[in-house]
């Protein structure tokens, strides 16, 4: 690393901690004169009010070093835009006049990060699956498959870690050997949730747990509204598989659509609670209803490459009839026989075109003929001869 | 009854066996000539050819004593458009270019029906809750619950009374003492299903049982979807609770379409397959999503009047803080006290701003002050003095 390299980390690693994400006035700062100038600048209190207001409280605090040899020590690393590494393709949703229009739907200042996945590859084909902590078990049971599902298909599944939805789509794409992105609202050395040290590992194991937030910042609220940003810029479109009346889901469905992105929301019982916020997010149309993970792939996958093939079902015997020929067959009763007379008298249809539809349904192994009339052919019924 | 009447009224029941509905040609002749005379027309063999068509196969046969007769003796009557108690003002649906443009559409010649409620004032306020036969007990429950909230409301809810969605759907209406409406696809003397003739006694108690078909015509698949034109017709809107992949929801929904009529559909379990129906029309457009009584009088009661109330939940403790007080508040751990100095540098809020912040959090019972510092107020705390 050359020593320009070392202040540029050096200036990013302070402007990261400086101000409370998002910062929007400091970021403006950043684009302007760059990062190394806005960290003296903004060490030495010179620069406009509005940047001097995000960074009053911890302007003269420089942990930089400090927080890059805790990230050494965790075996991870800071990831900053002028990095190969940083998902550049992903995160130019945060430049569009749409998320540029709202203060809170600005860029990371830079990314802490563990895990064997480079940031860039693995945010070339991302599907975030999020939802309720507190999860049913049919919510829970939903996220894995979906997350074994779309690891399977070769996404990379992005979530938040939580218990619930979250961390069950994590298991699925792990669980189908595919690489998962945990996004964090604290540093990564705090281990949120405690109980989910173990998962967080096997995640960076090959893929990522990336934070905003550097070593020693605790989860809080707000912290995870603001992440939730972060999850929504990453991935292609965001599948929300449980969620309350009030869940974060809508925040992170307004995320989204500020930054280009698409939600999908997965139906559940109307009896149950832990759908009430996805049935609202379809209903409010800020979400399209999603079933199958081929439908969540025919959203965010390739146009004219991924199509969700048609459901269907069993053929019936009677499929492709024309309406005539099914009213004939539907006039005749399942065990008795009937004349054609009977037939055209019970259908409506004419008694020359009952006389004409009666062998084209016996072609079709439908009916046949006896002494007393024409009479159903059961499913099962074995004809012999030719 | 004069002797004209009972003319028209022979003339219709005539007219109505005729042709299997619906027949548009003979429709548009009864349109152009009247009944009496186009009975006689038909009878005669004397009828354009698509005329001819329809009824080629029983104009010879003149049923009309007999079915009157049959229906008297069921204690039920005939309905015909001349009466007062035709559902004149539901039935207008049929009349629009929308539905005359598609043949399939075309209002019935007559209904057959039985019951203590007048059709034209039971299809003032009606809505239909339709599913699947072989539904869940999710589904039943749901259509049960339905069918008793729109009694409570006012509403009468007409269905097939076919086993399932259907029968859930009356007797929950029942249950409220509420009104409820068959629509039958065969003969009111059938009994069909065998099952429910208790249930459609009871529905006829208070409200109806009605079918296009006259006595002694049996049930057959094409005739269901005939039916359902007549449930989308009556109805303002039609609820879908549960629906496979194949079933009639589609069609009854392109039939109200067609109608000008609202669908709606409740969502379920992705994992389940009687879902998937309701899933679809949703996803294809066809269907608003609902998931409560209240969402449904929202889209079919009148405008300003029925407006579904906002889902709440109850408040948190936090709610109606600014970000910044939000962010001082979730600096303060949960059982440790800070110094504001700590909170301006863990919120990212200024020092100053901290201040001013703490107090305001004091007046709201969230925080309090001690010789450590400021420290959190629990929930249950209770706080002594005025």
């Amino acid at each position: 690393m050359t020593p320009g390299e070392r202040a540029l980390r050096r200036a990013r690693a302070y402007l990261n901690r400086v101000a409370e994400p998002p910062a929007p006035a400091l970021a403006d700062l950043v684009g302007e004169v760059g990062p190394v100038r806005a960290a003296r600048l903004v060490t030495a209190g010179q620069v406009p009010q509005q940047v001097l207001t995000e960074t009053h409280a911890r302007r003269e605090e420089d942990r930089a070093e400090a927080d890059l040899s805790a990230i050494s020590a965790l075996g991870g690393r800071l990831v900053v835009p002028e990095d190969a590494e940083w998902p550049a393709e992903a995160f130019a949703c945060f430049a569009t006049p749409m998320a540029q229009a709202d203060e809170r739907w600005r860029a990371p200042m830079a990314l802490w990060a563990r895990g064997a996945g480079r940031l860039d590859e693995l945010g070339e084909r991302m599907v975030a699956v999020v939802g309720a902590r507190a999860a049913t078990g049919y919510g829970e049971h939903v996220a894995a498959e979906f997350g074994y599902e779309l690891a399977e298909d070769g996404f990379v599944v992005i979530s938040g870690a939580a218990f619930g939805i979250d961390a069950a789509a994590h298991r699925g794409a792990l669980a189908a050997e595919g690489r998962t992105v945990a996004v964090q609202a604290c540093g990564l050395d705090q281990a949120y949730p405690a109980g989910h040290q173990g998962l967080l590992d096997r995640i960076a194991a090959s893929g990522a747990v990336v934070s905003e937030y550097p070593p020693g910042v605790r989860p809080a609220r707000h912290r995870f509204l603001v992440r939730n940003r972060l999850i929504a810029a990453f991935a292609a479109g965001t599948v929300v598989v449980e969620a309350g009346v009030r869940s974060g889901a809508r925040r992170t469905a307004s995320a989204a659509a500020a930054l280009g992105r698409v939600v999908m929301a997965v139906p559940g019982p109307v009896t149950s609670a832990l759908s009430v916020g996805c049935h609202l997010l379809v209903r409010e149309e800020q979400a399209v209803l999603v079933t199958r993970v081929a439908e969540v792939v025919e959203v965010v996958g390739r146009i004219g490459v991924d199509i969700a093939p048609r459901l269907s079902s069993p053929p019936r015997r009677t499929d492709g009839l024309s309406p005539e020929l099914l009213a004939v067959y539907e006039a005749l009763p399942a065990r008795a026989p009937r004349y054609p007379e009977q037939l055209a008298s019970d259908s409506g249809v004419p008694l020359h075109r009952v006389r004409s539809a009666l062998p084209l349904l016996e072609l079709r192994g439908l009916v046949g003929c006896g002494v007393s009339g024409w009479h159903r052919v059961a499913p099962d019924a074995r004809r012999g001869g030719a």
